[in-house]
């Protein structure tokens, strides 16, 4: 990790949920160095140590405010005027597709030094964004507030979003605290990921709105368009989020991976695609020995869960996670133990 | 049919709709063998007598409340333990693909009776889904209680969704009749297209959040999200179903194909390629007969419905489909009394 | 323009905004000879003298009652009876293919005079819908009336859709000036889009059920749907078509053909596709001097508007697009201007 990225990201863990914090005073303005030592972090994680990851802010009031645009300023200025006015979509996805292959040679942090290093960020910010839609772990974001622009899409590329019910205080507008792809203002477009995650979520008429509009949405709106998954006090919002992602680190990470390749990749693909895909995933996540433990537990007490005198308070400790131990190995000491027993 | 499925599946016809109820007490689990029952009702259908399909449970205040957990657990066993803990979803994805193969060539019966039987069953249900959403008959679900995992996916491939809305006597909770996908709690995932229906019914945020909580949902919330088509009192179930499957058997049925397969195929493919699929399918209902008849008639009445006086009741007849038969072949029969006269 | 299509449709211009009227009395239904007049139109914009489109009836209280009858049933005797019988959709996608390619020859004109009529309207549907989804200018659908089949899948191709919310004086039914596809009571399916539209704004099951059903659904239904922007008086519907229309050509026309082209074709691929599909819009829409001039405005003041004592207020004039001058050209002027200082 680059010097200045190791300032900018805070890592704390408790128990199996590893918590980053993102610290870029005073906007929390997110750069490339951020998102490569946010990726270095996603990648570092094993699943025996780390069940979910709660993304959160480590500047008060300020979720992220928006993707640097002096960044996004020396992007525009990757090819000389004559070209750019006359470039079309598909010849920077053509650079964009060189810069991925150069990647995996391990060249990135050589662009990172050129002018060509525009690519190498917004790469860099879609790889990170794949991350969080791909790792076995559960991603939680901690809104804390505002969410504009990079900061939305890196919100939107999580598994689940916590946030804040009002805006900071001073501030009379509960836009202060609001969410959104504003960049049309300046002329641009979401870069990592909204325009795409937004019509996936709203279908294209909202995404459209949104997007062309550039509006900015109050928590209480985005959840009821469904854009956030809970909305609390200021107080709730770290419990509320750990809460979450203590649940969620008690799932099968096999089945987690599963469901989150088979939404977001499955999910975008033709139906028998997809279906081929949530096959695939169903296949690996029953193959794991916890899952065997898991369905053998529930076998000798179905009929308590579904007889006629069925409690679903007997289904909450399942629902937990609580019921069975789901780490990595677990099944492996249970048999055992048994054995020795 | 096998011996154990045609016990397992009770039908009944009334006019033009065929009931089909699943009756495997207590709990109603659906079995590899009553998915394949199911495929041999729905490949025999013939739109000339058969318009529309209920699908119904044979068990009071059940629906389906899940997939035997019996036969997941011997899919875990498909593997060898060294061989599945280094499984990855494109290795089953590859096998699944060489099964289906073989079924092609007839020898799926052969193949449940070897320890891969696991990957018949699995797509043995694919493909029962895949009826359900492709047949030229439209296809109502009533859900007279709990439709858990496996039971959920087969009512998210039907059609038209009708359930009831108040839990089973004697139990309190109204999640006694509700509908989800708790895979997750077992350490697996939805197999039978539970995350690719609800990723395109409902988005990948709350699919996501669905399918990793586990959540199971009471019928008023499944209306608020549109799960489902109608929520209804427990004697109005039947009715309602059947009211709706009478009116859809009076459609057209190269109509119905189009339509389910414009927005299941379509509707998940890239756009242009959806936009000539529906092309192909509006050409095909066009040619029909029958479709020239109505266009006929709608022509000789237009002033009546669109002009200043237009009296949207008069559209009534055309909505429940009595304006005019669409049977397959009444459009030939109408033309040669016509001559005899 | 040939000499009916000109009749059909009517321009005016008001600033950089390019208002077209559709008028084919009593119940303005649609045409091929409508749509060619109209993609013309679209397709001879020039971003330097139009921002935004507001799409009209020249009708009183209708915006189009649907695609005329007439032309649907000439297409429905495109094939002879014996051929007709047996068509598969793959083989009408197949004619429809080389029409589009004899279309590229120049040859329509000449199709358009043969029996294959039916295929040249319908791919000019297709085409005049897909100008309305990819031209760099922001379309506005004004809809004063009843939207039915053709007229519902134009309004649904337009960015935004401005509804009445009463239906006209002297008919009681708020359907008089609804919204839907209700093809399916003739037999027939949407054929210029609607399904695929419906089922990426509504989801699967709404799009089935709304197709099969054939529902016509009030201006109020259709707001709560999310298939309008907004509902307003009749009064009300030209001026608020209008100030979004002035709203929206005041945006980088770079940005918004990428936004529409990441919303609906990177919106319907594979998430992956559609993630590099947005990096390229993005790309382009940088790379434009007047949105390097926007940035580096913002840059100057982002403390006032981020900092504590930040004013949406002052965030109005970017949102409404007249902080800055976006039109092509118009960075050179000023950068001309600046050195003349």
């Amino acid at each position: 990790m680059s010097k200045e990225s190791s300032s900018l990201l805070q890592t704390r863990r408790e128990g199996r949920v590893l918590i980053v914090s993102i610290k870029n005073p005073p906007y929390n303005l997110l750069t490339g160095d951020i998102l490569l030592g946010l990726a270095r972090i996603l990648r570092s994680l094993d699943v025996r140590d780390t069940g979910a990851v709660v993304l959160a802010s480590a500047i008060s009031d300020v979720f992220i405010s928006h993707y640097s645009v002096d960044e996004i300023l020396e992007f525009g200025e990757l090819l000389p005027p004559f070209l750019a006015a006359n470039t079309h979509p598909w010849m920077l996805r053509g650079l964009l597709a060189v810069e991925t292959g150069l990647s995996y040679l391990g060249l990135r942090p050589l662009l990172r030094m050129t002018p060509l290093k525009g690519l190498a960020h917004l790469n860099g910010y879609a790889e990170c964004a794949h991350l969080l839609r791909s790792i076995p772990q559960v991603t939680v974001a901690a809104v804390n507030g505002r969410a504009f622009g990079g900061g939305c899409e890196l919100a939107l590329s999580c598994d689940f979003r916590v946030m804040v019910d009002t805006p900071p205080e001073g501030t009379a507008d509960s836009r202060g605290c609001g969410i959104g792809q504003p960049e049309i203002v300046l002329g641009l477009i979401p870069g990592g990921g909204g325009t795409q995650m937004l019509t996936r979520m709203l279908g294209p008429a909202q995404a459209l709105e949104l997007c062309l509009e550039g509006t900015l949405i109050s928590g209480e709106e985005a959840l009821k368009y469904g854009l956030i998954t809970k909305l609390v006090s200021r107080e709730q919002l770290m419990p509320e989020a750990m809460t979450i992602a203590e649940r969620m680190a008690r799932r099968n990470p096999a089945a987690v991976a599963a469901i989150k390749d088979c939404v977001h990749t499955g999910g975008s693909s033709p139906l028998a695609v997809g279906i081929r895909r949530e096959q695939g995933g169903f296949g690996t996540s029953a193959l794991v020995p916890e899952a065997a433990n898991a369905m053998t537990k529930y076998l000798s007490g179905i009929d308590e869960l579904l007889g006629p005198k069925s409690n679903l308070a007997d289904f909450q400790s399942w629902k937990d996670g609580t019921a069975v131990d789901f780490t990595p190995g677990s099944a492996r000491k249970l048999q055992a133990s048994k054995k020795q027993v």
